[in-house]
């Protein structure tokens, strides 16, 4: 219970560049955030005054977290469902709720729940641990070649997914090594789709819901590599189901926060790829992208508060991120960065450089696709690769 | 010396809201920002995770605090001329430095050295420790009555200045107070000004300037209540005129950082009221209103980054400040103001309320002016008033 005159305290767990984010939300708002990181080096570590040190996987560190948070949520789906149910159980309000989080955390479990209100999803089939290589090859038999094996829990970025494109003896041993780690596996069908499209909304625990402009995302190696909002050239007929669909599906798993949904867009219309209940990297444009930020919606959407706009505030923007190249020292490149665009927003989560690793992103805005396109990626090439690498990286 | 791989620290003297705002400017560049505040209650204090605790006006304090600091910056204008030449030779870089600044401190020194630059002021006169009296009596026949008295050093939003309606026995026995308490005092022609209007420009220590549009500013009581961007109905010309005012000085004083210059406008023309180098209540609307906030601008230009972008993002930009009122809960307060106008943005600064303090703002974009303001006042009036006496403190 919040007494009078005190702000509401929303804990977040896990200390990466979501919760860093959403700590400048925060401070717009008024509202503390406390976060929950692994080490004080944490992205969101470093500029938040409420740090506590603990592990998302201990319930004591959990709980000893939660005390004194009007509401606790997420900067990632690796907290364990039983340890959430364990807060839940003990009062704590956890948004979103296990219940809607486990569809974000176990990749089958969000498929039979889609399937089950008639949500778009590639045919998928759960490998059983006894015989799995016959359950694949009946799946083939259905959707042909290739196929995606999928870890079910703790994939990101590409991890815990892969194309098989035979199933011969290699992909027999890679099933058996996984099966013999404890990894639980499903099967999809590989969609032909034309590119990847996000659907991001936002619900508050009394119902309320908003929706961002439906964007493309370009992925590399399985990693976000640039967000356009909105999606050149979807049509607006589309773009409407999208957003439909992604706030039914908050409405029916009863998320509450944000929630992107990841989608393929096919030749014949849309499929869900994954889902996430958090702000998310296909969002990162509506920090001056839109009236509301996603972390600032977010914070809305779990504190119960009515929900932001989520308009535009321009015709195009892109998102482009800056992974770490061979070089560990951004600081300088800032110069020719800001001195070539004055317009381009540059964003840093303070973590050290690391070879691939996401360590910021830019953003631009305009009237012009090509030209916006243009000046964000080469912010974010020349950011990722400095001066000698920098436009030469546009066309690898 | 930064070291590769390392971001700068800037350090900022000074715990309020200016520098609770510029930290979430600073966690975007990925530049840490350390605070000098004088209690862990202060409003950046409770968003920083880099923040000491100490006096402005110890010495000590400051040394310690600078250490580690790759440029020091303020919050405020209160720490003393010496001490900022103190640090200055121990070496470390304050920005803007204590030459500059000394013209945000001293009213008496500003003035002098504008007059002597060419700048636009009012008439103005010290005032002599022996016979003040007959030294303001001559003033008097020069400029008329009213007159304003002003403490040289320490005033702000309204402290340090009392118009004078007659030099009678109540004015010698303010003026004899005053002088006795070792306020040194100087005296201002109150000129006929039709509004006030702020120039608020940046500039970094290569010597690059950038400029924002020209704001009218509605001080209530000696405080900052509302903002316009830009100036409604100000002719081009002028506003030209102001924006070059304010860089001239800029590079006149060598002021590096940001420098807002306060203006009257008159019949005939502008004329300076203040100076501040610092980010000012007059360019809060620049968060959401300006393609580089002044928290941004003021970090990029104390680092020596290239300036950001100053061109607004809407056509008209509203802020309107909150001050405190009877009612310490403004939490609950946030439901109606955010249902009834999903797009407006509210700031908390984390403060107790306080009857007339600053304790947030509200900023409204739009592309028409009314309907711009009046969703701006609205908010602000009912945050600080609650939902009975909201609406109707906008007649007050």
């Amino acid at each position: 219970m919040r007494e009078p005159g005190r702000m509401p305290v929303v804990g977040m767990i896990g200390g990466g560049q979501l919760a860093r984010m959403t700590q400048q939300a925060a401070i717009g708002l008024g509202t503390p955030l406390r976060v929950l990181a692994a080490s004080p080096q944490d992205s969101a570590a470093l500029v938040c005054a409420d740090v506590r040190i603990g592990e998302h996987t201990s319930a004591a560190d959990l709980r000893s977290f939660a005390k004194g948070c009007d509401v606790v949520t997420f900067d990632h789906e690796h907290v364990p469902p039983a340890l959430i149910e364990e807060l839940e159980s003990a009062g704590t309000i956890c948004r979103p709720g296990s219940a809607a989080l486990l569809h974000a955390q176990d990749k089958l479990v969000m498929r039979e729940r889609l399937s089950a209100i008639g949500a778009p999803c590639p045919r998928y089939a759960p490998l059983p641990a006894d015989d799995p290589m016959a359950a694949l090859r009946a799946f083939a038999d259905q959707v042909g070649l290739p196929l995606v094996l999928k870890a079910t829990r703790g994939g990101y970025d590409g991890k815990g997914l892969w194309i098989l494109d035979d199933l011969d003896a290699g992909a027999a041993a890679l099933v058996e090594r996984l099966l013999g780690e404890g990894v639980a596996l499903m099967a999809e069908e590989h969609v032909p789709f034309r590119r990847e499209l996000a659907a991001l909304v936002a619900r508050s625990p009394h119902g309320q819901g908003a929706a961002y402009p439906v964007v493309e995302t370009v992925q590399r190696d399985g990693i976000c590599h640039e967000v356009i909002a909105p999606a050149p050239g979807l049509e607006e007929e589309r773009a409407v189901q999208a957003q439909r669909l992604a706030l039914e599906i908050a409405e029916r798993l009863g998320v509450t926060g944000l929630l992107a949904v990841e989608l393929f867009e096919l030749e014949s219309g849309l499929v869900v790829n994954e889902l996430a209940m958090r702000p998310h990297n296909s969002g990162h444009w509506t920090i001056e992208g839109a009236r509301t930020s996603q972390f600032e919606q977010h914070l809305r959407a779990v504190l119960d508060l009515p929900l932001g706009s989520a308009e535009p505030t321009a015709r195009h923007v892109v998102m482009a991120n800056v992974l770490g190249g061979d070089d560990a020292d951004i600081y300088p490149r800032y110069i020719h960065v800001m001195a070539r665009d004055p317009a381009v927003k540059v964003h840093f989560y303070g973590k050290q450089v690391r070879l691939g690793r996401k360590i910021g992103h830019v953003t631009a805005l305009g009237d012009d696709l090509e030209e916006t396109l243009e000046r964000a990626r080469h912010a974010a090439a020349y950011l990722r690769w400095g001066p000698a690498l920098g436009p030469a990286e546009e066309g690898r």
